[in-house]
């Protein structure tokens, strides 16, 4: 069952064309409210209530100037318990110092209040403005009736409330066997939409009616993110708040308990988790900044996955590659270029390069083949397909960009009000 | 003595107002000339031709993909002299497969043949479209008249017969005291222009009448090119074809022969080569595509030297600080995130950022003290001055880069015709 999206003007093109209808998961109440942080005649603010016994796993930004609401989760997370989830747009509460520490402490103060539980066992994220300290104390008065308003979820509602410049929603869902129990995992998110300078972060929130132990869920959320979140780029900027959480209740009827990430029984599971991260993780690659074009850049025939991921990066956060392919060029030039600089082995005269499934290089030059009329057709879709050969090895990885555009220039480069 | 350059509309706002007056190099002839490889009614070859005895040096990109003409160079350096060098611009014979190579000779061998050299005493350098079959050829017919008309040269009319896509022709000179005798130093260069998709690469080319062995020489422009053409970012992608090469005649009058880069009569000389490398990546920097600011980025106060580096690197090649420069935003919470994303060591909470001398974060959070007005006026100015202290140590570096705005993707996506 499907449900579709109003479009306006502003969304970006490359929304998905229907929303998948989120169930319900056991164990996860939801409530959003104003809290009037920064933006007027939306929600701003998110409580999530898990039951007790849940258990909860965190990924978070490699920036070496984290938020405090990522300090305070990194600080939190060795419990492996959470009992609710506090997340505001807005402000990002990065950056803001001392002010910094003592707003994401009210904030879990006050949750812990109005839900009756202790500060150690609410988590905390925020995104928007960075560097402008965060008021905290306008969640006080709306912390209570979010406890009360808590009920088992609108995800859809959820994933509204943690937007800042994001032009759609970001949700996705998949169930599992585990055993003989089936269980749910959805996820929210929210994307790199940097609109009205500043506002620089990625959040995504998994929640499962699943049990499992908070250490076999952190290595499941580690290795499911390898090739889903982190490996989508849209202009190499890493945020000082990206934050990816992961809840599961263990409230799934039948659902066995689960102690290590390596059981036979998490089989489908990662699968059905790999689905839901790698849904969201293309949502946010699809609402980049200004973009027009998704760009799936798959490398093969290098020496190492390690050594196929880092070429495709080189590519994908190539401002050169980005912008041939907002102008619709198949320019092999600049693929090129971006594989030279990359830094891993490669031999010219080895290299050949798909547009779209076309091949437009050849073992170090111009394919003498190539149908200039073809990759042009090819190069007007929205969504692009770019394949490197090496030639070197059996390294194969993909990763997921978009263009660059002068809308991107238009968004980030308005001055900040 | 100065000429002034006569501006078009499309020269870049930051050029230089001037261009010095350039001496003559002993031992130093040049010539220009129309080949037509790509361009029609302007000048795409120069000849230059050294005396007997020149040495010479050169450093080159470090892609893995680089163009037939750098591993030429690479080959033929290890000799340490250099009778003649032959530069086009148009096509930059790139990625061009074993064509290529027969292009690169084809082309040295026209000219040992025009001067009376031999092949191996020729060094090559291309810029231009890369991808395309490079058809050396054309050199034949104009080479004989090249060496005919080599003379003690006209520096400016080089530097425009290797331009692309630059807005303005580069050059610079200084002079030296070696012991008794006055050396002169010439540079020209080309930068990172890319009008018309596909041209990809900073070529330099320094000349000097001193008297300095082949492995001196090296060692000299190695160390030269540090904190000068290493120091420059106009968008982080690295061409396929960047060469930086120095020609030492020997032909000043009374030149002391130097064998030794460590030789102290060098302290001038030193200090005057500095001051041409610096002075041509300035302008490289100065006519990056689509530019209309200067950013010259200080890091002080890191672990080391390497660390203030790499962490003004991650500043300068940011799009999201770029393109708040060129929305005339102190956006100091992208400078953060680009701190926090070089993955070097840094404290949040010691950090402090200057704007055009505005000190507008410190200690990790928003100066109390910071005029929103003076710093605005900062920022409307053509140079700007970012300067960010860690607290840590005493590495301290700088870097030049400019904005990225519309115009660069304008420049760069727009369709390869």
């Amino acid at each position: 069952m499907v449900a579709t999206i109003i479009m306006s003007a502003s969304v970006s093109p490359l929304a998905p064309q229907h929303v998948p209808d989120m169930p319900a998961i056991a164990g996860v109440r939801l409530a959003t409210a104003q809290a009037g942080i920064r933006y007027a005649g939306r929600t701003d603010v998110l409580l999530a209530l898990f039951d007790a016994g849940t258990t909860v796993a965190g990924v978070f930004t490699k920036s070496k100037c984290p938020s405090a609401p990522v300090e305070w989760c990194r600080d939190h997370l060795k419990s492996g318990k959470a009992r609710a989830l506090v997340v505001n747009s807005g402000n990002a509460n990065a950056f803001t110092g001392k002010s910094g520490r003592a707003a994401a402490k009210l904030t879990a103060d006050a949750a812990a209040k109005a839900a009756g539980l202790k500060p150690f066992e609410i988590f905390l994220a925020s995104t928007g403005v960075i560097g402008e300290p965060l008021d905290a104390s306008k969640f006080v008065p709306v912390m209570q009736g979010l406890a009360t308003r808590a009920h088992a979820g609108d995800f859809f509602t959820a994933a509204q409330a943690i937007m800042t410049t994001d032009t759609f929603p970001k949700v996705a869902t998949a169930q599992a066997r585990i055993g003989k129990a089936t269980v749910t995992i959805n996820g929210i998110a929210k994307g790199a939409g940097m609109i009205a300078p500043d506002m620089a972060t990625m959040l995504s929130f998994i929640f499962t009616d699943a049990a499992i132990a908070a250490p076999a869920l952190q290595a499941l959320l580690k290795d499911g993110v390898a090739d889903t979140f982190n490996a989508v780029t849209i202009d190499g900027d890493t945020s000082t708040s990206d934050t990816l959480m992961m809840f599961a209740t263990g409230k799934a009827a039948g659902a066995a308990r689960i102690a290590r990430a390596t059981d036979p029984r998490l089989k489908a599971f990662k699968k059905a988790l790999q689905q839901v991260l790698g849904n969201l993780s293309e949502q946010v690659a699809r609402d980049g900044e200004g973009a027009r074009k998704l760009v799936e850049i798959v490398v093969e025939g290098a020496v190492s996955k390690a050594s196929a991921r880092r070429i495709a990066m080189s590519i994908a956060n190539s401002p050169l590659v980005k912008t041939a392919i907002a102008g619709e060029d198949a320019n092999w030039g600049r693929v090129v270029m971006a594989v030279g600089k990359a830094g891993e082995p490669a031999n010219r005269d080895k290299l050949s390069i798909w547009f779209g499934g076309i091949r437009v290089a050849h073992k170090g030059a111009r394919d003498p083949g190539y149908d200039e009329a073809k990759v042009s057709a090819a190069m007007k879709k929205p969504e692009i397909y770019l394949k490197v050969a090496l030639g070197l090895g059996k390294g194969r990885d993909r990763v997921l960009t978009c263009d660059l555009t002068k809308e991107y220039i238009a968004i980030n480069g308005d001055y900040r009000s």
